[in-house]
């Protein structure tokens, strides 16, 4: 089940990045769950990870390499998170990267590890040892939906984006891949995402630019309110497409911004869309608040009531439920008098009781699309913040009951 | 379903007080909705009410009420919560008032109106004003049982309890109904439900004596995280006991204490065990942190999980999503290597990962059984936080999905 998603389309190539996808056995099911990623030299590479206090083993190293050099290579294993597995867990994401340093002549801390899968469980060296080789072997430049199906877990479809854009005159491609359906709720941070490009980026401006995007992407979806020990979003800067340099300052790394923007927010938006056991994709919006944390407050937790998200997998105009989660959201003087609620165009909710012009009807009309807007004004002031998420169906239990089984 | 609930045994009788319940037509399926409390003159009323912004009208006007007077009698309908009706449902409220007031003889504002059931439509007045006869016959001393069925929404089980003890050589009862099993995570009140008992007690004492022991029960219990918008917990005391007044001092007033205590927490206890879709019932013990606070932080933040309450519906010692839950609750400066995490008596996680004298099989067995117990150490401190909480079950989707139809 996913909401208005179909297969990844023809993805760009991005000079300078190579990957390759094979199945080491790491996952019960024989599909494909381990991937490489090569940069060429240069290459320069920004990161944003979970702030879960139990950080997966590859979290660790990989922030921590991150912060001495720039990456050679990415190795992504799915099937294990490599996740509660203390100094032991610690030792084989080191050893992930030792493997591939030694197979493409880096160093070890030119690597990146990052794991997804069941928390707990050893990784199976033995079978990341003997899977490199074919790594190898398999590496090429248009191998992304490869790649992008060998990160998913629980995902019902591979998630992929890319776009081109013309930067003084080059050619420059942005292609990114994600991963991701449950214990969504990133806190400054994402699910997987790997977001490469061959524009050349300045170092310090990479990171601001990875954090903006995520902020306005990654960091406004939620599926289950879980955040997760894994979470990790990385946009590596190839630069081989031979573009001038970009700093943050001028049109073009204005160009670039809004790019990436858009590339990050189709990927967070096709997580909510493979949400687990979605059947909706819903935006909540809210405007007119105090300020930008209040705003975002009143969102998630319409966002994340269980009663609003089973009255939206039911199509059920129940808008009772969502004045409740309204009110229980934390603004201690809130005038409800003022609060106006829609649901896409239809005025629901006015003067702390149902609008005038409200029909159960209309609302009805409403709730049975595919995709809905639940927006909700304050009037009380001028923010604003929307965040994407999915309802709760029968599918979400049966698939986080059966998880493990 | 309901975890380890029977229904109620023999309630007993507290003088002071005769209850009527009848069938006036508010709930569609011809049961029982409307009930009458009818306190002797002299009576001293406590309540704690919802601090949801979007508090129902009844809500509004029982506290305005209480303000002003102590109560002779409070009206309670199942079947519409008269909540987010706007001034149409304040006049309606108190209306309800005024109506019984005239039956009974007293002032309108001496008279509680509280109601549960459909946010957002109107009450049916006619249906209330023609029933308010059949309820002056049916007063009586020993209606308990019917009370507690009258004022049932979702509940699958009536919830009561009745206890008594011996203040000074004189015989004193309690007796306490609830319900609630949706919409269950109260902050600062509970669901509806109404505690009486003959002795007699000081007017101030009984608000801190009812606030205390609603800050042990109802407020540590959570089914599904949504707050109500009518929440109210009342405790009424006659004094028809003939006990020597209480006021908070001496060992009279501490036992009493101790038994407003557990009849609350029983009550609590009764709601999470009937709560929607419920299969298990879960305490989660958080023990050795730094605040109380931060204790009630992460013990609701795994209570709230839907990826640990599905893994507790399949009977699945999934403890990843235990340590993320515990990982993602807020505490900045947590040192994973100190905490301990045990399902019942078995530990599961220690130094940051999966205890050496774990094994599946030891987890599977407490998981199987109906009642578990998660307790996380956090060794950083003296405060301990401990929630009751239900999983999340298929039943939990279908009963909010097919509320309304």
């Amino acid at each position: 089940m996913s909401v208005g998603l179909s297969p990844p389309e023809y993805l760009l190539i991005v000079k300078g990045v190579r990957l390759a996808t094979v199945a080491a056995g790491i996952k019960s099911n024989q599909q494909s769950d381990l991937v490489l990623l090569t940069f060429d030299a240069d290459t320069h590479c920004a990161g944003v990870f979970t702030r879960n206090a139990f950080s997966a083993a590859p979290v660790i190293v990989a922030k921590n390499h991150l912060a001495q050099t720039s990456p050679r290579a990415l190795l992504i294993n799915s099937g294990n998170a490599n996740a509660g597995t203390g100094a032991h867990g610690l030792r084989n994401a080191q050893q992930c990267c030792a493997l591939v340093a030694d197979a493409i002549d880096c160093a070890e801390n030119e690597v990146l590890p990052f794991s997804t899968g069941v928390i707990g469980e050893d990784l199976p060296m033995g079978k990341v040892e003997a899977a490199i080789e074919r790594l190898l072997h398999e590496l090429a430049a248009d191998a992304w939906l490869q790649a992008a199906n060998g990160i998913m877990t629980t995902d019902t479809i591979a998630k992929a984006f890319s776009r081109g854009l013309q930067l003084d005159g080059t050619d420059v491609t942005i292609t990114g891949i994600a991963k991701g359906s449950g214990m969504i709720r990133p806190d400054m941070a994402t699910m997987l995402a790997f977001v490469t490009t061959d524009a050349a980026v300045d170092s310090a401006w990479l990171q601001h630019c990875l954090e903006s995007a995520v902020d306005i992407s990654f960091n406004c979806i939620t599926v289950d309110g879980d955040t997760s020990t894994n979470d990790a979003c990385i946009l590596a800067a190839t630069g081989a497409s031979g573009c001038r340099p970009l700093d943050g300052n001028g049109a073009d790394s204005e160009a670039f911004q809004q790019a990436i923007n858009q590339v990050l927010i189709q990927l967070a938006q096709m997580i909510v869309r493979d949400g687990e056991g979605a059947t909706k994709f819903v935006t909540v919006t809210v405007q007119s608040a105090a300020t930008p944390a209040e705003a975002k407050q009143v969102a998630y937790t319409i966002a994340h009531s269980p009663l609003v998200k089973t009255a939206v997998f039911a199509g059920d105009p129940n808008w009772g439920r969502i004045l409740a989660a309204i009110g229980r959201a934390g603004i201690d003087d809130l005038d409800i008098d003022q609060v106006r609620v829609y649901l896409d165009e239809v005025c629901i909710v006015s003067h702390g009781g149902r609008d005038p012009t409200y029909t159960e009807a209309r609302g009805q009309q409403v709730m049975e699309q595919d995709e809905i807007t639940i927006r909700v004004m304050l009037n009380r002031g001028a923010e604003q913040a929307k965040i994407w998420t999915s309802d709760l169906s029968y599918e979400y239990v049966k698939i986080n009951a059966e998880y493990r089984t």
